[in-house]
């Protein structure tokens, strides 16, 4: 079964920093139309940086749209045709100040493909050694190490709530925490 | 430390059927001001539902922001103020035509806090039984039956590329197949 939504007509809404949103008005697969809300994004890498201790390396930052602070693994947005391994490298030592000997992709997924395109790549970092930490202008964050097993069980207590850390830290919890 | 971004300016940019988008101007902790893209969305459900064997029903969906057909578990935008597990209840009967004996609540999240405000709620199904499908009228969907083990597989295959999929997928796997 085809069902592809073909674009009959596209309009630009806004364009930011950050996203862009147009609306497409599609022709459905029995020929009817309707139309699509879109959220344009240029992607993004988190990380899961964890060392020697089996301790995940994660940053408290202020998420705007929820009005509250969020405990998640370091993360930042890819610049128009970055490399996505680099940018994850710069924004593990920018956001913690942690350099890693050993990085490992894990998986690629998007995080709201119903009405955004954002795609985000994952890696995990091994070997940590210290850098320097210089986040940018507009990001206060707070670093904390935080056992994996721990981090596994705040997700089940809803202290974690933030998908890519949710996602990354089940991987890493079957990987490394023996039972 | 207190991290709180204050709103000095709200602008609306955009007010849709699925999304709203605003861009909010906010003093930093250090007491410059930045702005903060926003979308606002009301948000969502998304459902595990396991048969008697194991399998994981899921859905295959066309998803225009991608421009591809996914495969994700099935999942429904909430109604404001709608009770999240009656929307589970129903978003799983009309994509997939089950309706289920035993429900779960797995956990809630948000998808992409960064710059988007929606929560997704999970919810584990079991003791399956036949309703009656019915999909919203834009919606085309081909229901499938995925062993939870292939499902798990998928995910690091790059199959599984939809985020509330991959959260749920290796929270079942966790709980139910035996290593």
């Amino acid at each position: 079964m085809n069902f592809t939504e073909k674009t009959k007509d596209s309009k630009d809404i806004f364009s930011g920093r950050i996203i862009k949103v147009r609306v497409d008005t599609v022709e459905l697969p029995d020929g009817r139309e309707s139309t699509r809300e879109i959220v344009e994004h240029s992607g993004a890498v988190a990380v899961l940086a964890v060392d020697d201790k089996k301790n995940l390396i994660m940053v408290r930052q202020y998420r705007k749209p929820l009005e509250r602070v969020l405990l998640e693994i370091p993360a930042g947005t890819l610049e128009r045709d970055e490399e996505p391994l680099l940018c994850a490298q710069r924004e593990l030592e920018e956001e913690t100040g942690f350099l890693a000997e050993k990085w490992d992709y894990l998986l690629s997924y998007y995080s709201a493909p119903g009405f955004c395109d954002e795609q985000l790549h994952l890696y995990i970092a091994q070997g940590l050694k210290t850098g320097v930490a210089r986040p940018d202008g507009d990001e206060f964050l707070e670093t904390v190490a935080v056992p994996i097993e721990e981090a596994y069980d705040m997700i089940f207590q809803g202290h974690i709530i933030d998908g890519k850390s949710i996602i990354g830290i089940q991987y890493v919890y079957n990987l490394m925490v023996e039972r």
